[in-house]
């Protein structure tokens, strides 16, 4: 027998195959790290706890189930998370959505094909050159602004690229670079460790020795215009990265996709999988103002909430219940648009007593008229363990929501 | 992306490697489009109300899970919805039943390695010679027979091939060619659109000019045959295929094997598997009397059951529940013949709601003395969402049958 192309390719390379045009609209509501753990000390989660009659009476009137985002045992970031969700392989290099252009994207930078992001820190370094706080102290964004300001204002003219950059969180901030011919190839100049001066800016091929060298100038004129700063006196960048080649949405499937997220990570994470981009306010009330107002115009609407994942970070299980309970009062607005198809899930699991993402298996139900009425009452974790749709992984939810909106052709006679 | 080992294949290899003779007879009951939908107005499926006390007391007493045909929101035809049952991988372009060679095999024509088949239709041209009706007016079957005896009649010798042409369904008919050197690689003659002419015979490669000429001279004298005919005065091909290079059932499991079809379609595809065609009435009750006298000729018996598909198309929930109940009533028959290992189940859900076949997860049962005997008491969707054998893909059920009757070996020491 023969070799043969990647199966993971062939599965996309199907359901693109098999999409066909339909009247339907199907709307991806993900709430993002909505799952979350049962332990002896907790025996209920938020879901459970949570007075959810809207997400309930669609679990009972629809199919459940449960999403494993990457596979078993593993930890989505929010790139892999979401890019699951969007019926691609996360574990395929092709998506693979490096740290600079995610932070690019996080903030809302206009991010195109062939454009070099990377993540920057402030640090601190002694008076001998050797870093001390590869954080800077953690300045306050505040600070970060001011410091970027003084960046943008020492950018030399006759580079060959356009130079932006961005402030980020605390001492966070990103380099985004446009031009012809520019490369990843390049090493991170944060040592990982203290004592020593940060790392050179390295080429890792001959290809990529003009980006070193343009990143280099851009290192040395950044560090003279911080040379007097008390704690920001070095820059550091890791993560140097260009969007992933994706095959897009319109492209693999022919719907018109709109991108409904208060955050701009989410909505670049959308964009860089064709879907438009609407900026929205952050809480879902809001998000729904614009999704009534942008309807007509797309068959594929993905909604992103980012609170419930912010409140198990915090490890504020009270939070996350009224997050859900808040979701759920203005579901109606929703549904009375009328999504042919309607799934709300996670991105991956985020339990309160864990503070952080996890890779426990998330619950999703599926709503439409093609959907087997399962006999699970509940949107919840242990609930969704008996659902219709069984526990499968998340890159496949794309295909389901096709064949429920009857956007996908027979295979084979 | 990178090319790789074929995973799909390394399954089939490692399953005929561990394959070993046995004494055991298995047996593969389909009830084709047997899955169903409970919906709002239809809260219980067909399955859930036939009285079907035999198939029930098998769930009880034995395993029960549920199959995805392709994968999730596939929706596949016979074709790859029996390939995948009998253990191959029905996105596999070697199992590519070609549309032709269905239509060849539906037709009960005896088809061979290296033959090509064709699906024709015969249609309507106006004076100039543009189409009007690419159906002939949707002409009757006896029209059909009529016109094939026609055609048989003038085609020519010394094609150096053999030529078959056999009526199919109301406009319908199969071209069946076999000869050396035939080539597959001929682009559709249809147009699939009105007011203009048909197309060419067009090779796609070098390798195919030759029997492009020999379709284009048949077309020629089939159409000069066919002129005085008010509406069924051209002919339109497509799908020209050839069967597809399986390794056969008993090259990779040294069994014995038998398919007992009322529909040549399905005994069709089988015998393509390696599996010996047992032509059969179209009842169960016709098929059992088939089983019993063959019983002994044979180690795999595949049994296929079309009416639960019909009924589901024509959305005739009551017809569906009917045929359950009979093929229920009949099930002690073929339980006195002592099968070692009885698997039902169906290729795909045909749900009567939505009158076609669907993606929907489709029940299993395993009997068998090695089964686990799970909490499951009956056999339909809903029940099975909680048994023993989960959900799996359709082409692990062959192995499944094989370890439970004892024809696999341990694999690795």
């Amino acid at each position: 027998m023969t070799h043969r192309e990647d199966p993971m390719e062939m599965e996309l390379e199907l359901v693109r195959r098999l999409a066909r045009a339909a009247e339907t609209k199907l709307v991806l509501l993900v709430l993002d790290g909505v799952g979350d753990l049962r332990t002896a000390a907790r025996p209920r989660t938020p879901l459970e706890i949570a007075r959810t009659p809207n997400l309930d009476r669609l679990a009972a009137g629809g199919s459940t189930g449960r999403i494993l985002p990457v596979d078993w045992g593993i930890t989505p970031g929010s790139g892999p998370g979401h890019l699951a969700l969007f019926g691609y392989d996360p574990r395929d290099p092709v998506a693979d959505i490096g740290r600079g252009v995610l932070e690019a994207l996080g903030a809302d930078l206009d991010v195109r094909a062939g454009d070099v992001a990377a993540r920057g820190n402030f640090a601190t370094a002694d008076a001998d050159g050797n870093l001390t706080d590869r954080r800077a102290g953690r300045i306050p964004t505040e600070e970060c602004r001011r410091l970027v300001d003084r960046l943008r204002s020492v950018v030399p003219g006759g580079l060959g690229a356009e130079v932006t950059v961005e402030a980020g969180e605390g001492h966070r901030f990103v380099l985004l670079l446009r031009g012809p011919g520019l490369s990843t190839a390049l090493a991170d100049t944060d040592p990982q460790s203290l004592g020593v001066p940060p790392l050179d800016v390295e080429p890792q091929e001959a290809a990529a020795e003009e980006t070193a060298a343009l990143v280099r100038r851009l290192v040395v004129v950044f560090e003279k215009a911080l040379a007097d700063e008390p704690r920001a006196n070095r820059v550091l960048l890791r993560g140097f990265s260009t969007l992933p080649h994706l095959p897009t949405f319109p492209e693999l499937y022919r719907m018109r996709c709109g991108a409904f997220a208060g955050y701009p990570l989410y909505r670049g994470v959308a964009s860089a999988c064709g879907m438009e981009k609407v900026p929205c306010d952050k809480t879902f009330d809001r998000i729904l103002d614009r999704v009534a107002e942008a309807w007509d115009r797309f068959d594929y609407l993905f909604l992103h909430v980012k609170q419930t994942d912010a409140a198990g970070e915090d490890g504020n299980f009270d939070a996350k219940v009224e997050v859900l309970e808040a979701v759920d009062r203005e579901l109606p607005r929703l549904l009375e648009l009328g999504p042919d198809v309607l799934a709300v899930t996670g991105d991956h699991s985020t339990p309160v007593p864990m503070k952080s993402h996890s890779w426990h298996p998330v619950p999703v139900l599926l709503s439409a008229e093609t959907a087997f009425v399962d006999a699970v009452e509940r949107f919840d974790e242990e609930s969704a363990t008996a659902g219709h749709l069984g526990t499968f992984p998340s890159r496949k939810l794309l295909a389901l929501m096709l064949a429920h909106g009857g956007r996908l052709a027979k295979y084979g006679a």
